[in-house]
């Protein structure tokens, strides 16, 4: 069933935009671990909007309940439930999109698929407040990556045509993934960050919105990481990624732009370096065969700009079949690339503890 | 596990390069269909090298033989099992190879993976022989789809730096798609694949290989269909065609292009047209939130440049743990884009067929 | 993973006895399901203690609160998540049992897989209590399963060395089966029902406790209904059934007796009655090779008596390494089968809920 | 779906009893594992029908042949795939059935299920043949278990109404359960084995058949072994047991029995004996909460008599919804007991094999 994601290390995730609550079973968790509860916190304040200019105005707490599988903090075994409670839902701002879809939204296929009875207030399910309970359990995967030597760490790549210095896919270590989650709007270079805020402002002053790219890499990988054919680290990084709204696109390494390339300009060499055997360029992103190469492994989501825009568009009435012109309220985020950021490191978290435990 | 893919329509692939033979289980083919075998054998040959300048030298008939499932071609429910012996495997030109990994290859990682005790000839199970039975399972998944009235083809979009047209994703239909199969070399512009063809030929000349883009559409399908987060239309068709060895990257619709704009510019709207609601551009590529939105599906595949060259490159032995000059022996395609263009086909539908039945 | 079930009707269960709250997530319900919430409080409220001598004295409101998937108990097509909070739970009852394991209870096993860090407390996560959302989940499957016209209903068949009188395999109805739930202890016999809460009444007095036999049917199965192989009824039925604590075996149809008969005295002859093919008798409890044969379907589960008796025990001190002689504190079922009617119903529903959806 | 089994150790079974072939793909073998090739087969025999007055006239060799998934014998990490061909196949015998069920066979709910598109010869997927490629799973997985340490074994425990003795469930070690596999027919008590000879002689001389019960045993289990809740061992074993044709009924330890007992009489006080903890008495069958405790696991399996018996039957002709008298043709098992010893080993190896790799 497509809200569950994984065999070994398993999530469920359940919950619509303005439900009572959204949340997450979590089953595979290792009994007697100590849930770093300051972490995980400060991974769903990396994807909450708090205050900032390019998020909505929605406040959310976002602070979870966990009711079961751990007592004081620590596993005991049983699959860990944590709920997250809607408090700022104004439902009412959606009344008048019950029968006109959004362009670019889910609205029209989900209004057909559930025969009009799905809960179309603020996205339903279909939201992005759905990556809330995905954050926490990517938050709780990356603890225990983090406990076998794996850190997973990503960076806003591009806003509009603003792109920020790509990862040194050789030579990127955990600490330099791990500084920059400390960082407010997470860019490698904080000028191309100062150039993309701009870029959504401006985007914002037009009723308008703007998408972008985010990199995420993860180093630590143990070498041969990953099973053949349908479960490859691509297969199942991209079946994670795409999961959070907004996601059209996934590469790894040098993916389309290696696409252009001669195989004896996209190779990469192997060779020894104090012991170890590695490759001296990695336009692979660390994925051979599916498998981890043990180079760090890289990889690049494309997201769409924001459907939710001010300015007015057309659409149509599903119930009386005519035209109209829409003009949506409620409370977007101009671009949501900059929150997504810690979703996409979730993503990737959860796919590779499914594989490793 | 990895050789399997999907709950409804399910399959189960096995086999190596240079196995005795490769084959697949397929679960779910409703009984009493009556296997359409010459377009199952159409579809097989597409894949096969041919006598192809751009192709391997490796020649098989890849007859499959069905051992189970049918009787004088008609299903009768039990799994059907489709054996595709091996017949042309020279294992001794990858006896060098055993402990020298190709770069780019999954030779290294599957080594470790695996101990050493992989079957390393021909790229055993990460081969790109094993898409002989994923396009066969397509080829049937296809005929099933098609008496649902959904029809998927696929052309090659680009090799190196020559781009064929891309689809129109507005207007395309069905008759244009089956009409792309007819092609030897399958672009939409005669004059691209021309040039594509005489790419191919130089970097051949040259003992290099290229790589490329196949864009893949599906006309007909069900308004909804796909499912919610981890099962959306982009998370299955991902999961499948990274199944496909040298794939790097995906993208829907826009994908990457589309997250340079705004959304307004991105945002597709909805209008009626002929009491049918549609949308008025398609850089959605067909998919809203996961699912169908009636529209044609176009996504887009990269691959990367065939790793096996015949220009010396640089590896290591792995037991001497000592840095090597490698020419890899056996034959080789200089680019397998031409010939992926079913198996691009057959993931697309596998991912479909599992949707629906 | 162990605590999901199901494929198209999939339920992940979640909670531990002690923990803050037990609870389900479901998914595969129809949108516009509007949930008979007086019949799950009913069914719930038939598993629950009440004040019946034979149940223990903890008191569980047992009210489910739906925090996602329905809005006003209409269904939304999102997965259905129901909490039921956990309100007396006497944790300090099992201090002293951390490190000595109850006789022919989980505590033991559970210690050492999980390195002592499960959550003991009544058992935890494999405590009689978790049968709260298996039931609500159960509920919600019948309520489904009814509208597709199947009824599944079940009594006592034995408590102890008191039989009840068996179904009528070949003649029972859907009326039947729904009048039984009516009874506050569910015998086909009155008299039986007196005699065995007699038993129950002897055993409790001499600080012991009993087991018994459940017995449960399905009428309204389409023909043909199961898998094959892994995927039959018996199987699916099995799996479900032994989620159960306490119970210990499964027979379909004429089971173990029938295991001591001729093939002349135990098959079942076809025969034609108002145009439909039934069988004359219905020794096969209406499963041909895991497919519903359209009889009623029939089965019966062995409960092992209530492990947790007063009566002082031999264990040992697992942290000490030592014989010790266990009394059991705690409030516990004397005999856990009149309250375990409803969990087998459930378990049944939710097999055939799968299948079905 | 339900021709595979298990998520890490992985089968799917393919084939009719009238095709080409039947076999079986195996996922989750450790590469670099020696396959025991005169073990599998000496398990194959002991199912196969021999000469044995008790069994099928049909001969099969039933020499499988691995077709991928191994070198020279030792598996490289890709699914192993074993197909074994059907040679003796008189599909003539059953022209006459197509449209005449046999009582108590899958013969008429899967005419339904299938639309009438079945391959009903000699039961087709339905029949104990698909129990060949089930056993060569199972003979791989016992010796993966031995090299963890753990033997299963089991015994014909009844056959009409003559018991076996049943195994010391306390003292029951490995050497016992292998010992038993040398027998030719295999019962603990040889004069018990040679009553139950007579038993079939004498239903078979009366144009009948008879049904029994297997016992089975596994020891070496770790403690703990085993899932909670739907993952448990009795689930888990329940589900593949009744993939077996024939079976009607499970129990675990003292199972039916020990439903009509007091707490005191079937708990299994803890003992420490050599610095082991251990149970006195082994009435729960080795299993805790779905877990292994330590103890000697021991099930039993209760098989409905053949119903293919040479007697007249009473059936209906479907096509002609008319009452008809049956006689069977073909060669039938008077008792599939004696043969089925070593599926039901099998079929243990497959529940636990899954749960350990």
């Amino acid at each position: 069933m497509s809200n569950s994601y994984g065999e070994r290390f398993k999530i469920t995730v359940f919950g619509q935009s303005h439900a009572d609550a959204i949340g997450v079973v979590i089953e595979g968790i290792p009994a007697g671990t100590a849930l770093d509860l300051p972490a995980i916190r400060a991974m769903l304040a990396r994807r909450a909007p708090g205050n900032a200019p390019y998020a909505t105005a929605r406040r959310e707490p976002d602070l979870p309940e966990i009711v079961s599988g751990a007592t004081d903090g620590v596993t005991c075994g049983a699959p860990l439930c944590a709920i997250i409670r809607n408090k700022d839902a104004r439902s009412g701002d959606y009344d008048a999109l019950r029968t006109v879809p959004r362009p670019s939204h889910a609205d029209f296929a989900a209004y057909v698929k559930y025969g009009g009875q799905n809960d179309s207030r603020g996205g339903g399910s279909f939201s992005g407040r759905m990556t809330a309970p995905l954050v926490f359990a990517g938050a709780v995967a990356m603890q225990l990556l983090k406990e076998k030597g794996i850190t997973i760490g990503a960076h806003i790549a591009q806003i509009g045509a603003v792109k920020d210095e790509p990862f040194d896919a050789v030579n990127l270590d955990a600490t330099a993934l791990d500084a920059l989650k400390e960082k407010q709007f997470c860019t490698q270079n904080d000028a191309a960050g100062e150039a993309m805020r701009e870029a959504i402002a401006a985007a914002k002053a037009g009723g308008d919105s703007l998408g972008g790219v985010i990199e995420c890499a993860a180093t630590g990988l143990p070498v041969g990481l990953g099973e053949p054919m349908f479960g490859g680290l691509e297969n199942e990084i991209a079946r994670c990624v795409f999961a959070i709204p907004a996601v059209k696109g996934i590469e790894f390494g040098s993916g389309f732009a290696g696409a252009a390339l001669r195989g004896s300009e996209n190779n990469d060499p192997f060779c020894v370096q104090g012991g170890v055997v590695r490759t001296e360029t990695n336009r692979h992103g660390g994925i051979l065969g599916g498998l981890a190469s043990g180079m760090p492994l890289v990889f690049r989501a494309a997201f769409k700009p924001t459907p939710s825009i001010a300015l007015p568009q057309r659409s149509v009435d599903l119930a009386a079949g005519q035209p109209v012109t829409l003009e949506i309220p409620g409370r977007h985020d101009p671009c949501v690339v900059p929150r997504a950021v810690p979703c996409v490191e979730a993503a990737c978290a959860l796919a590779l503890a499914n594989l490793i435990f």
